[in-house]
């Protein structure tokens, strides 16, 4: 059975997302599709919510994948960013929620490390590695890379047991 | 023409939720409906936001509230706490925002202000205060009595220009 993985990396103006596939037998998974989900800085913050699970939704429609992975937050600036960044996670959440996902979320560093190898790896080189280990004809932007880094975690996470770190928590 | 206000105060395990009536040409709004979107401690985070967005889409379904109103987030434990607020928070705003509704934000300061007449008045000060304001037979619990408060201080910011404070936020 193949394992379809929604991967997402929620923020307000640009949210990072993917779907990897990985068949069954098969070491290495494909990535259907990635992107941005981009907002205008026009744009209220209601609006900007619902634009993040509206797409989200349209893509699970279209792909349906069986499990989903997100970005943990870590840093943040302010309490006013920390409760912004929640709810565009919350929005992400919902559209996968919605679908009956189960949701697993890991750590920046912990993403970073699984990829590159060092947790204080910095975009350009997640985004290197990311289109090395899938074979993309081009480097995909930095929250698409963020997204597909996310997804290859996950895989790795609960299918290579013996390189397992903690158990990702369930949310 | 009469106006409906769906308030709310989001929390991940306890969402106020109230919708307010101001008939034209009357003085004082009254409480259609009011109460609170409680999420059972063992529900996962995804299941409780979920739970939120789909109780609040059903309420305005059922009275097609004409605008709304949030309570902002001032006090946070900790960025932990303000990521979940904040996606509480969101969870409301795609209810609302999926709707059409224009949304505004009050600071709790601001609506405890409004209402007791001093911005650290108790949670039971403002109950209190709500049941007498709207006649209602029984004090409401806190959180209802909450976004009871946020939309009586909406219909007084939007309708007593002389009593305006800064104009509130739209969100």
């Amino acid at each position: 059975m193949s394992r379809r993985i929604l991967a997402i990396d929620p923020a307000l103006r640009n949210t990072g997302f993917a779907v990897l596939e990985l068949t069954e037998g098969k070491r290495d998974p494909v990535a259907l599709a990635y992107g941005t989900i981009s907002n205008s800085k026009k744009l209220r913050q209601s609006s900007c919510l619902l634009a993040i699970t509206e797409e989200l939704r349209t893509l699970i429609k279209a792909y349906a994948p069986t499990e989903c992975a997100v970005e943990g937050i870590i840093f943040v600036q302010s309490y006013k960013t920390a409760i912004t960044m929640g709810a565009a996670r919350g929005a992400a959440l919902i559209a996968a929620a919605e679908a009956g996902l189960e949701i697993r979320e890991y750590a920046p560093r912990r993403v970073k490390q699984a990829i590159v190898g060092k947790g204080a790896a910095d975009k350009s080189q997640v985004a290197f590695m990311v289109r090395a280990l899938l074979g993309l004809r081009e480097t995909p932007d930095a929250d698409a890379a963020d997204a597909l880094a996310i997804g290859i975690t996950h895989l790795r996470a609960s299918t290579a047991k013996h390189l397992k770190g903690e158990e990702p928590e369930l949310i």
